[in-house]
């Protein structure tokens, strides 16, 4: 790894941290920031040293506070900036003489609003003393398992009742690195993955981007053991040619999910009096997403169905899919979804066919039930059912991924068909989803129940239908790159240790 | 109305019910279905007599039971059917006999599994002493106002633990007709409405439809007063011909949102064998749905998307429409999708800009604000700038409807600015839909906050641009038939009448 890449370790890993423009005000950045760092040396998940720096206290939460940065004794690795912008360049100064590696620069007022000489000439004094620099403009940096937590919006909030209650939750540690241009996505992206038991490995907003860039970041995660799955909104590529080598070699051993917004050319326009960026023209995006391997998401939604399918199940090869159902109308909607994707829904062999019959005689599932794909065992299905269906279509060599419509609402379907499948599954190579439909407490609790198995769930047919799209689009860019059985192995590895 | 249409109303308000094939034993759909009748007569809200018919009880749940429908004293309103196909003729000849209006055919084993002969028996019976038929193969009918309830899937399950919980829920009074084809996706459907709080009118599942169709039944929910929204699931439609004279009757007083499942050709295959349907070739189902002013939903989420912003906001006419946003990145995301799906986001009048101009003079909104439509306040907003900036876009005339983008995670934004929003919203006739993401607490808070207030809340910018684009379709299809000012004036007493 090249040298400026490494040292965007700092940003995950510094021994200290100075946060400069650290204070008490409730609600400011400044505070807020102070206290996520303050919290987690005291939970013991941030070890290092921390320096609020702020001229008028002497200390704040207990802590000692510096008039300067200069003051702190000894070298600072991290330092998180919330003075006014026309103050960055200095503080960035003092930081080239405590040896920094690596600056988050919280402050606005920069190139976003017309100030470009002033963000220029923050790059330049940061690249006088080789500091690596995410924003300004940005959140910064989160990471669970070090404590770093630069996002300066408050975890609670306070109701006019007096109640306070979650307004921007940090999610667990996991394997989701969510990288983000916009930090209103972030920290959107953050709740959501929160309130969804999604684990965060990394998260980073990098704002204007004045030096480090998305590719600086991808490639850092390359390497990043504990991310295997990088979800990224972004409104433009700082640069292409760094942006394809990157985005490549990074697909080749992990799966990138995008959105790319600013698609539409009101879309362009509204992005660039966004973070001033230039949009382009969307058809070379999608080639050069294309030609890299990066997935992309045409909304929201489809960004988590995507990434929750590609951090928890193994892609594979092909388009053609068996849906097995308990439910007729949901198994058409999830056809018509596949077809709308991409995939197909063929009709299964004549040899698994012919066990459809076998197993129809031997009474193991129903008379009128449809086998052809999808196969529908109709609500008259019991678990028993569906786990010997199940196994029998592992067997058809057809097919490259599997759909399990479980609607929970039928009688005689139960929990134990979810255990079932999931023990088949682990036998074979073919990437699986799963669905159950509702808001209330058994559907949530079958999706979570798959969910903890390792088998993503959604909520309705035709995201399903979209998590297997993203297994196979992937599954198939690594197959025509010759990555797919290294990937497979890495997979399986990794899956080995948890159990 | 006709007098076949009238008669459909004794699915809905019986005077009496007989429920052949009720039983006791557990899990059994005579069971499920009787003890619903049992349990909402004992609640009060199902008032007429009930009758359990099976011919080795002497009581069940504590009433009278009778061998044969024909030795219930009097007359019987609605009769659901339970027992065994070959039976089913049977009980219809007596029902005749009894002056019954109204059959649920819950049984299976007809059309669907290619025994058309003894469907066609049971039509013919029921024309005879003019009996309308619901399925057979259906779930048929529930409505909470009078306790009408033949679904028989158990409102709880037991899991393994042995802990009891929710698994078929029914929703709440509201103003919802939800009919289906789909037995299944019906239960679906019931689960999603009821976890997310929208209400239900009438539910209809009338699987094989031998007689009562979806054009019947739409026919009958025209004067239903509690109906303002009917979402529909369809594989196929049983005429053409009345489809489309009810249809668009239905459509110029409220507002059809369809999904027509099979529209892929596999699709069309799967839903063959689900229940018969001919799917036919969708490009003359999306003609037939433009001309009657059905709003076609292409997946589930869509669908109710649509639906809950067709139930609780006025529609409007226009493509072009204003975004009040709080967070950059969301909306440009917002922006493409509305691009995407035919509205445009044009830039703002010179006038209203100027305003804009004069409110950042005022300090009322910050000078780094963006303007031009989209509105950005940036992450430094607060409640006040939110509600002036709306105030003043909905003086912009250009624009059919307002989206507000307000992510609760900058840490100046409260909860103030909802009530702010939704007084001025009350002045105009312009609708409007709110967005918040995140799936932790104050998201679901502010969601449900904007929901309560009558302005519908989605969880991500594309979905709120489709409930917008929900609207404007809706509006636009009744002022090409002169239908607009009626619908207004209707939705305007209904409005006033809650308040």
């Amino acid at each position: 790894m090249e040298e400026s890449i490494k040292k965007l370790d700092a940003f995950f890993n510094p021994r200290s941290v100075a946060v400069i423009g650290a204070t008490e005000g409730k609600g400011k950045a400044g505070a807020i920031i102070f206290k996520n760092f303050a919290t987690n040396k005291q939970r013991g998940t941030f070890k290092g040293e921390l320096y609020p720096i702020n001229p008028k206290a002497q200390e704040l939460l207990g802590i000692k506070c510096y008039k300067t940065l200069s003051e702190v004794p000894g070298d600072v690795d991290l330092i998180v900036v919330i003075v006014p912008s026309g103050a960055v360049a200095g503080v960035i100064e003092e930081a080239g003489k405590k040896n920094t590696k690596a600056a988050v620069i919280i402050s606005a007022g920069f190139k976003e609003v017309g100030n470009n000489e002033l963000e220029e000439q923050v790059v330049e004094v940061a690249k006088k003393y080789g500091i690596r620099v995410l924003g300004p403009n940005c959140l910064g940096v989160f990471y669970a398992k070090t404590g770093v937590d630069s996002i300066f919006l408050p975890e609670y909030k306070e109701l006019s009742t007096g109640k306070e209650i979650i307004a921007t939750p940090r999610p667990l540690s996991g394997n989701i690195a969510m990288i983000t241009q916009s930090g209103a996505f972030g920290s959107a992206a953050l709740d959501y993955l929160a309130g969804r038991n999604m684990g965060v490995s990394k998260f980073v907003s990098f704002g204007n981007k004045c030096d480090a860039s998305e590719s600086d970041v991808l490639e850092y995660l390359l390497e990043d053991e504990e991310t295997h799955v990088v979800l990224i909104y972004l409104e433009d590529i700082k640069s292409g040619k760094d942006f394809l080598r990157v985005a490549k070699k990074v697909s080749l051993k992990k799966p990138i999910v995008m959105i790319k917004s600013g698609r539409s050319e009101a879309g362009a326009r509204a992005a660039a009096s966004h973070t001033g960026a230039i949009a382009g023209t969307d058809k070379i995006y999608d080639a050069a997403f294309e030609k890299t391997g990066v997935i992309r998401a045409k909304n929201m939604n489809e960004f988590f169905i995507m990434g929750k399918a590609l951090v928890s199940m193994k892609p594979a090869v092909g388009t053609n899919i068996g849906i097995l159902t308990d439910a007729g109308g949901p198994g058409v909607m999830c056809v018509d979804e596949c077809e709308t994707v991409g995939l197909t829904v063929n009709k299964f062999s004549d040899p698994i066919l012919a066990k459809f019959e076998e197993l129809k005689e031997n009474g193991k599932i129903l008379k009128i039930a449809a086998t052809h794909n999808p196969v529908d065992l109709t609500g008259s299905v019991v678990d028993d059912q569906f786990v010997v269906s199940a196994d029998l279509m592992f067997q058809e060599k057809s097919i490259s991924g599997i759909i399990f419509l479980g609607l929970h609402h039928m009688p005689g379907l139960q929990e134990t068909y979810i255990t079932g499948v999931a023990q088949i599954a682990a036998k074979y190579d073919i990437p699986i989803v799963a669905c159950d439909i509702g808001e209330t407490e058994m559907a949530l609790y079958t999706r979570d129940h798959f969910d903890r198995l390792g088998l993503p769930a959604y909520s309705s047919p035709e995201d399903a239908a979209h998590a297997m799209k993203a297994l196979l689009q992937y599954g198939g860019f690594l197959q025509k790159n010759c990555a797919l059985d290294a990937y497979i192995a890495e997979y399986n590895k990794r899956k080995a240790v948890k159990q």
